[in-house]
């Protein structure tokens, strides 16, 4: 397995024009381009060339309101995901899919069929769903409540690794002499029923090269830990300060002990906008540009609709109206988000317009303006003071944004040792460490 | 648009090893590979270096009980399409997609997305599923009786139409210098609230090339044939001979004038499997050879499954047991099937045997073994006599079921006027004649 050294994981965010609210209005962005596969194809490629362990895609059922101020998201991602499985060859690819509103047979058999197509590159991010914009697409009906969509993901996940496991590893025969093509003994119903769903199974697609996906998940909610500790072996995760990711790094490892995982198990990686400039002069010019593209208006909405406040009342130039705001328990979807900004005015004493620029970048993530060796300064700290095992890249604006990064922080982290040189393993799994799950576990060591 | 001569129309409908139902079996055929995208990688290039229109994916979602017996279909149809769409140009790609088992919202979306990422060459053929084996995946609750899922089809598509249509053309701005993205007033919501769905729109991607993915349908009962006429572009059918592609090609072609369609906007395309070698007698021969490797257990399960009741306790080498069997009336999916086999079995006074031979190619459809020149007689004839404007091409088995075709028939339909010798057009509706659906339709026009 190459390298023994423990390293970095990467895995690139990978969205239209990128992560700044503003950037699709840089004058080296394509926002033309947010829904032509090619773009894509180029930018996946450019992160295989830096060896990232995987790219990402988030995903939403709806079309935002702010869609006057703001590019398009992207492409579907399992169609977008498995055009870029032909366009690759070693880069894991993980799609996000909703528990909330799917159906766990569409959702295990499509990331069977990316698994098979891409050669073990497939990875789930399972999300739950925010806000009725989504929920209005399906039925006429608000959004679950939060422990409702959460109940649901557990029972959902849950078939979906039945589904999974419906097929033993030696269940295909293919003996064109007897004519027995596969060996039903070693394909079983799962005979689901539970509160929520009812499937019986079996997959109508054998055990995949990775038998599951790697399973990925970004809840910051007390429920959302809890889930990630449960189910997830890498988990996404929005911090704003290298101190808010060691809490959160020390936090979520303690509970993997109870589902009977070691810290290990789980990857945790902080979101990390860098702005990347030759000189530290460089890097600021790029960030203040950004910021004098970026909009009221749609700051104004993202806040509100996070804050579920109408802010566009209150003075700009004045502090977070706090006796205002709804408490982090009465609202229904990014509860972790709502509780970080809330802390991050306060703590900072931001005005709204403060904090609409400090969460410009990336919503809230650890974002830093500095040259490859101070990019590279910061994830190492992050790495080794207990914050990161790594990072979900989210550049600022794309294309320059990744090449920046791939050719100038990649390189960096390679000569610290940081980072891997080459691909070792041909599978997602691999890239993170993490071994088939137990049945296709047997059978390889059954074969060795 | 280049020849204004009528010619036909030709899809491939591609299933893993072919056909015939013993293909697996074949000393030629890849069984191994029916979940290994780069074998159908080759497959759509070899359909898209004879110019054929499009390929085609069937779907169901459930494994078939006869899995020990019958090779696998193949990958799931979005992923593995947008995998073909990346290792092909041209050539049109037509996914099965059933309104009984998905939500419009995903289904609308999905093929938006890959008619992007091919640059125009999406198509949707619409199904409403069949069989318990795909219920209970779902749902502790049988398949819905027939009439309720044509009733829900009709619903579904015309969601999913108005969620294509939910932004015109010219809705994105995309005006870095302003910061407007988007024109709100040009993405409307659908709002739409039915017996069966609600959903309120817009989609979260923009109105793709073709504005509508092509529509495809096969439904050959009553219903079906009704839905087909409202609804269809490019129609599938299964007939056994000319007689009955006349009978249902004149019948087809009638009904659209109730729905203020002519009889140009459908475009019928029969099944066909066509068995070929340099003579007549190795066209038998290859045909007899799969014949014998057909399998008694498999073929009683399909038939038995058709007509609703097990044949297992009849003599093979007897009649139907016709007083026995369900009338066509009371079985809930497959209707125009089960008449034509209880039809085919009357009037040629087949066996029990026979007939399971007789149906072994190709489930029930057209199949003929000759040389190229008798092969494209009969295309040629369907053709012209008005049973066919096109085939559902089925090769018995693959790859050289294919190879032969592209190789030997399509020059021969070439030589005689009746298939393009070059595409004319980028997109799927252009190869079948079709013009994009009004909005965009008006848009080009106003562009020219």
């Amino acid at each position: 397995m190459g390298d023994k050294r423990k390293q970095l994981h990467l895995n690139l965010f990978l969205m239209s024009t990128g992560h700044h609210e503003a950037s699709w209005r840089h004058p080296n962005s394509a926002p033309e381009r947010a829904v032509d596969v090619n773009y894509y194809v180029k930018l996946a490629r450019t992160a295989e060339r830096g060896k990232l362990d995987s790219l990402f895609l988030a995903d939403s059922y709806g079309l935002p309101p702010t869609i006057k101020y703001k590019v398009l998201q992207g492409l579907e991602p399992f169609t977008l995901l498995s055009a870029l499985a032909m366009a690759t060859e070693r880069i894991g690819l993980i799609g996000t899919a909703s528990t909330t509103y799917n159906e766990p047979f569409h959702v295990a058999r499509k990331f069977a069929s990316l698994d098979l197509i891409s050669g073990g590159r497939a990875g789930w991010n399972i999300v739950t769903s925010t806000g009725n914009t989504t929920a209005f697409n399906f039925r006429d009906e608000e959004l679950p409540d939060h422990s409702d969509r959460y109940r649901r993901a557990e029972e959902f996940l849950q078939v979906v690794k039945s589904l999974w496991d419906s097929w033993e590893d030696e269940a295909l025969v293919i003996d064109k002499q007897s004519g027995i093509y596969a060996d039903p003994d070693k394909i079983k119903p799962i005979s689901h029923k539970g509160d929520y769903y009812a499937v019986r199974g079996p997959l109508n697609l054998p055990r995949t090269p990775q038998g599951h996906p790697l399973l990925v998940q970004a809840g910051a909610s007390e429920t959302g830990k809890e889930f990630a500790a449960m189910a997830a072996e890498a988990v996404f995760t929005a911090q704003n300060n290298i101190e808010g990711g060691r809490r959160f790094y020390s936090d979520l490892k303690s509970r993997l002990a109870k589902y009977g995982r070691t810290p290990e198990e789980a990857c945790i990686l902080p979101g990390f906008c860098p702005i990347i400039g030759d000189t530290e002069a460089e890097a600021r010019e790029k960030e203040q540009a950004l910021h004098e593209l970026t909009q009221i208006d749609y700051g104004l909405y993202r806040l509100s609709n996070l804050f579920g406040i109408n802010l566009a009342g209150y003075p700009l130039d004045g502090p977070l109206p706090y006796a205002d705001l709804p408490q982090t328990e009465q609202i229904n979807s990014q509860k972790g988000r709502h509780q970080m900004f809330i802390e991050m005015a306060r703590t900072e004493g931001l005005t709204i317009r403060q904090l609409m620029m400090r969460t410009a970048s990336s919503r809230g993530h650890f974002s830093l303006a500095g040259t490859p060796v101070q990019i590279a300064d910061a994830m190492e700290r992050w790495f080794a003071e207990g914050a990161a095992d790594g990072f979900n890249l989210m550049p600022p604006y794309l294309p320059d944004g990744l090449d920046d990064f791939v050719d100038k922080v990649v390189p960096e982290l390679q000569n610290r040792g940081l980072f891997r040189e080459e691909y070792t393993g041909g599978t997602l799994r691999e890239h993170y460490g993490r071994p088939l799950p137990s049945r296709a576990l047997l059978s390889a060591q059954l074969k060795a």
